[in-house]
């Protein structure tokens, strides 16, 4: 009898000690290969995004014929959301470094939802003046990233809505109760907005296929957490007549206080960096976070520490190893005990805190032309 | 012990032998009284409508806040709908000919939701092309009743749906799945469309307030069978904000197969005039039509016949009877045994006939004007 896993990955809940292999068998998708990674470096002419290289992004549905179709001259579109609760942290930049990057490789459109009616609906916390708040902020921030304007088109659920309803009301009779209760484990008191939303997460899948007239495939760069919610748009994509969506699936980034995953619901603000943190929270959260250290600078100088389970690692991993060297060095440095965490800290502090000053730059920017990329109308009548 | 109710009336399935008092009791609403159709006569200027005084509106929930504070200063507003699943026959006609007449005689705006979303999501038989295409036909038949253009205002869900979602977005958040599984009976195979669709319907209850600023209180004339939809609505309003929508009953009208109500769900097209009916088709239907009379000539002129149960007496009762005189004469007639059904039948021909030609053409004039009713922009951002 196989062992229970003691883990959890749901669109609603993280925790554990993941095995990602184990994840990838339990939700059947497939491993991004040394064969698929090729096929990208031929595409993007010759490099590889370093959340490729470095494993963040291990898992797949149906990649192949994206790539082997825009090969063969075929045009995608890359899609992925944020759902508006809050300001963003590190971690969530994950999907939208990958799409902002494709995009300039390959000149791909690239759809961003904001799902300010979802934030509302799964949070009773929260007001609507406050999930339209952050949607707009947290769309600042993934547009600084460096999309494309001219490619670049946002959904913005509560504005975007005469777009995307006709799409949604056909998605939705293809969708019944027991289906989003199995999924998403709704329960009776679970509000009709948050059961009827999954139709409108579907809708960028099609919607480009839908206004053009011609079947174009969807590649959706997302946390293997939101797995589940495109299982149901890939169940219903061709009784619709569109192409199932493709995904790339990402590891979780293990939060700073040493959990799972960068949430931050619960109330542990402590646990990500955010992107509005000032530089003394960020100074203080770096300073706090939890390590593969060991107890004394003795032991560690003589044993090492152990890169895998450091969320300061997760911060190198992700974003803030400058080159391909300085990753490896960081790692074989913590491997090998010559590299201290409170070394290690100070040195990722300091690409943290550039990064934070060139991104306000930057997202100062977007701002004249952010609301611009929301789309309001739909593209025919039906 | 009593004994169990012969008779089911719910939004989806109207059947038996209705017991209207019993009902009011099952779900718990008011009489209209004498008092309340006195105060209503003082209100519209000397007058009431026949489908009051004939006691198809019979039931109501807090109509008098209402209508006193109308006589008060205090505007309301009128609101009906129709799901779009074909043509309208007469008896969809109740809600809006006394809507018309309340319009015409108080000045008051009328909102008139088009669910051609929620027929879509109801009836897996029809496309999307079918209830939009329906809805649009349905609309022209009931303006041509003669509401006022200035003051009619539409609400066709897939063309308002961004005047529409807004405040949708608030409601929905505001229902349990559970609500609406124990009012409508929803299965686990009940589509998600379907699920949220009451969140839609609750909106135009609200929406004059929303886009006023100030508290407005509404009517709804309906079928007695749509009751339980407004339940829904009044127990979230005041949470909302806003005031509880009244209600005004009507019993349903006979079908002319004999049946409970004049639904054609099930493929029952000889149940019902409907208004783009052929008149060839007119007289086969009438010609046909269940009657209280009796087997033979002689026992009905001996007897008499029983006009409360007799589809046709339906029609004379709810619009074909010019004046209280003819409809006095004509139930006095049946119950005497002088007026025999073929004869009636021939009397009431002309006047269908006469209607049908009639509502042909203002159904022509409004085609110009029809299209500019409807709401397709929020009032406000949120």
């Amino acid at each position: 009898m196989p062992e229970p896993d003691d883990f959890v990955v749901t669109p609603y809940e993280v925790r554990g000690h993941i095995d990602y292999a184990r994840l990838r068998e339990l939700f059947g998708t497939q491993e991004l290969s040394a064969e698929l990674l090729a096929k990208f470096h031929h595409l993007t002419g010759g490099d590889l995004h370093p959340l490729l290289t470095r494993g963040v992004y291990y898992s797949h549905r149906d990649l192949a014929p994206v790539l082997d179709g825009f090969a063969n001259g075929k045009p995608f579109f890359l899609y992925s959301g944020r759902g508006p609760s809050g300001p963003l942290h590190t971690s969530h930049l994950v999907p939208f470094d990958l799409c902002q990057w494709l995009q300039r490789r390959l000149g791909v459109p690239m759809y961003i939802q904001i799902t300010d009616d979802e934030k509302f609906w799964a949070r009773s916390g929260l007001t609507r003046e406050e999930t339209v708040f952050w949607g707009l902020e947290n769309l600042y921030d993934i547009l600084a990233l460096g999309f494309d304007p001219k490619r670049t088109h946002v959904f913005f659920d509560s504005r975007s809505i005469a777009a995307l309803y006709p799409l949604a009301v056909r998605v939705a009779r293809k969708v019944p109760y027991s289906t989003v209760k199995a999924v998403f484990g709704f329960e009776p008191s679970t509000n009709i907005g948050l059961v009827f939303y999954t139709a409108l997460q579907s809708v960028p899948c099609f919607w480009p296929s839908w206004a053009e007239g011609r079947s174009i495939p969807c590649l959706i760069p997302c946390g293997i957490d939101q797995d589940p919610h495109f299982r149901v748009t890939r169940d219903i994509a061709e009784g619709l007549g569109y192409p199932k969506p493709s995904l790339l699936h990402s590891q979780m980034i293990p939060g700073l206080l040493g959990e799972a995953a960068m949430s931050t619901s619960g109330d542990r603000p402590d646990n990500a960096l955010f992107l509005n943190d000032p530089p003394e929270a960020v100074d203080r959260k770096v300073r706090n976070a939890f390590t593969g250290g060991r107890s004394t600078v003795e032991e560690q100088r003589r044993l090492g520490a152990t890169p895998e389970v450091c969320s300061v690692w997760g911060l190198w991993r992700t974003r803030f190893a400058e080159s391909e060297e300085k990753f490896r060095e960081v790692t074989a440095g913590c491997r090998s005990g010559a590299l201290l965490c409170g070394e290690c800290k100070s040195q990722v502090l300091e690409r943290v805190h550039e990064f934070y000053r060139r991104h306000a730059e930057a997202r100062e920017k977007v701002k004249s032309w952010a609301e611009s990329t929301i789309v309001t109308a739909a593209p025919k009548a039906l």
